[in-house]
């Protein structure tokens, strides 16, 4: 008897699964909170992806914020990935986990010099340039260093895509890329630029976008600019169409395929003869991933029944930050109705909550329950809020387990401090 | 020519200045995104407090959650604070700076067994229990540490104290607390518990409150429980009236002084006979403490104007998470007219906004910013999302600056991480 929630997360005979290990065995094992990242679930989401852009020179660069454990990383990098990346930090693990500089884009609106140095010494793939004072220092720093720097611009295509507002990118509001209407000026100004190489064009719309026609408006009006930069004799060789292709946050309902995205952009631009460069994050590791948690109290008041687990907006920030809906299950199937509940954290605020008025089975105190869809956008967001040690973070492949990120301890809390 | 902002924190021949340092000093000297701490004003907020209750017997129990640095703490301590905990991190970090564990209070909705094991073997002056369960875990620890366990019950007041529904958590429908109707019933169960040693009540109503009347309405509430217990031969040592008197985050307006709470407080309770406690920590830290950051690029577009800055919501959490108002002045006084902008930091967020069309004096690349009250959920929150190495800690003193916590490196960021 088996239940597939996720690919690779599934009920067996009453107990919740992550790719071949029961998940109370990894909580009795690691502790919790717990993340546990499926590595065969990765693999099927990179595949689903990827193989989608097969018919058209391409590049998949994992955006690193999503997820940047060094080992989820290596996986995706065996697969051939690159990686999008937003800070030097976030470099310097791609590099670790062995991704290729020429497979790594770094965007960001406010990369510092030392950010520059690194990207120009580690010889990345392009930066996606964010404003014309980036232009500049970027020039600045390349000629201090004696390269060319190759970039692309983040052009502004001012299309709405329709998701949260803290996660919408693309408007001309935005603090984010350049506006549409100056893009030919700017990249005139970049080619004359001595140790500049304006190679690529971007653009990132948002995140958790489940309507792909908004990427096939984008990539209409940037087809439009790169067309009259050929006709000013200015080659752009990447076309970078950024990431946030949605998941979906809930088991029973499909998600839109990486192929309806495919065949949105790519008919558009296979004539420009570019290589395009995609950047899924959340697409890869969303469902890839999920957090354990211990149920510590069960408490009811008022009518209002409360789960208090162990995991706390400190450890999973997306329910307070941007009420997102995570789905919740218990680790082994539960007999009896379900009943409305909170499941909240152990956080001294009234936004720790995981989820509000959720239909759940009925839950005991010391019971393992599952957090979905928290590959990411879960760990990276971690914080030590309320002085509590981050969770460890495993990797599952077809029943065997490893950790790949050590618990904290309240030594680690205070290692940097030093006393005055 | 001197212009203060806040206690310690001012203008002097147009360059900001906090405890006598100029912040563009230590802006060069430590990097930035730098936080910063008075503490002289840390002293004086202290003393702006405890001073206002010398007429009854109390302690002061600095909220830890709101600033955990081991130094902050101890500065404190030194004059005399006890502190409200919430995690056996929090505990740990209490201890470490010295703090007696007999002026440790331990509240928190999700006390793990390990932690109150941790609690009572420290002998902590109380645990400020949350549910009825969690009575019975702490009974049951007790029990097998041959320890009796003093507490408190978390009294829900049900009063409303009017500020940000994330901070209120005096509310019946909250997660916090007993139910005050059935506080007598839990008391007497407590009394019969052979290791619970019921000596306390408590209650804490939210966060960042400036109406004093709730604290007054909230107190006489409890009044009446403590009251009733007296009568069923329950003796009440401690009361509890928890924390959450507000600040003032704009320099131009005066804060509710502490004297106010206490003249709410003190006559209702004067009476009983009770020890009383009281958990600032916004009150006491925010204040005392800045956030320096850097001007890495200026942007205009489409009549916006954005100041893109090197600290982030991974390093102040407060404005995206509450939309929260933080005021932000230059290091050195501006000449021209205000201007409004945007101040934006560099994560791959659109909700990574520090101020939103704000009347700001016209700022250039490199130049160093100031953004006040941050001594508070400031660091604490701090994560490091986009792999960011979170900033410095330092505390100035009269002209003289340590520093109290090191920069993250790239290093750190991987350091409990191992390649699968």
């Amino acid at each position: 008897m088996r239940e597939e929630l996720f690919p690779f997360i599934y009920y067996e005979n009453g107990k919740l699964k992550i790719d071949g290990i029961s998940v109370e065995e990894l909580a009795r094992k690691y502790g919790t909170p717990l993340y546990v990242y499926s590595q065969s679930a990765l693999e099927h989401w990179f595949k689903e992806f990827d193989s989608a852009f097969s018919s058209i020179e391409h590049i998949t660069c994992f955006a690193v914020k999503s997820n940047s454990n060094i080992s989820v990383l290596k996986v995706l990098k065996e697969l051939g990935a690159g990686a999008d990346t937003v800070s030097m930090g976030e470099i310097f693990r791609a590099l670790t986990a062995g991704i290729d500089p020429k497979k790594i884009v770094f965007a960001g609106v406010g990369k510092r010099i030392d950010e520059i140095e690194y990207g120009l010494e580690k010889g990345i793939l392009m930066f996606n340039v964010e404003s014309e004072s980036e232009l500049y220092a970027i020039n600045r720093v390349a000629e201090k260093l004696g390269k060319v720097a190759p970039i692309a611009f983040r052009v502004n295509p001012d299309v709405n895509p329709k998701t949260h507002p803290y996660i919408s990118t693309g408007l001309k509001t935005s603090k984010f890329g350049i506006a549409y209407e100056g893009a030919i000026e700017l990249y005139k100004k970049a080619k004359n630029l001595k140790n500049i190489n304006p190679i690529g064009i971007h653009f990132h719309i948002g995140s958790q976008i489940t309507d792909v026609s908004v990427f096939g408006e984008a990539a209409r009006k940037i087809k439009e600019i790169v067309k009259e930069l050929y006709s000013v004799g200015i080659e752009i060789e990447y076309f970078d169409a950024g990431g946030g292709l949605g998941i979906s946050y809930n088991p029973n309902e499909p998600p839109v395929p990486a192929r309806a995205l495919a065949d949105e952009i790519i008919p558009i631009i296979k004539d420009l003869g570019c290589k395009l460069i995609l950047e899924p994050g959340r697409r890869l590791a969303g469902n890839a991933g999920i957090l354990l948690s211990q149920v510590i109290y069960k408490k009811e008041r008022h009518e209002k029944l409360f789960y208090i687990v162990d995991a706390g907006m400190n450890d999973l920030a997306r329910p307070s930050l941007y009420k997102a809906y995570h789905h919740i299950v218990p680790a082994s199937k539960k007999e009896g109705n379900l009943k409305k509940a909170d499941v909240v954290g152990p956080i001294c605020e009234t936004g720790d909550i995981l989820a509000e008025d959720r239909e759940l089975p009925p839950l005991n105190e010391g019971d393992i329950i599952a957090v979905l869809s928290a590959g990411a956008y879960g760990f990276t967001m971690a914080s030590n809020y309320n002085s509590r040690p981050r969770p460890a973070e495993v990797i599952a492949k077809e029943g065997r387990a490893e950790i790949i990120r050590q618990r904290e301890t309240l030594g680690d809390l205070i290692s940097k401090e030093e006393i005055f």
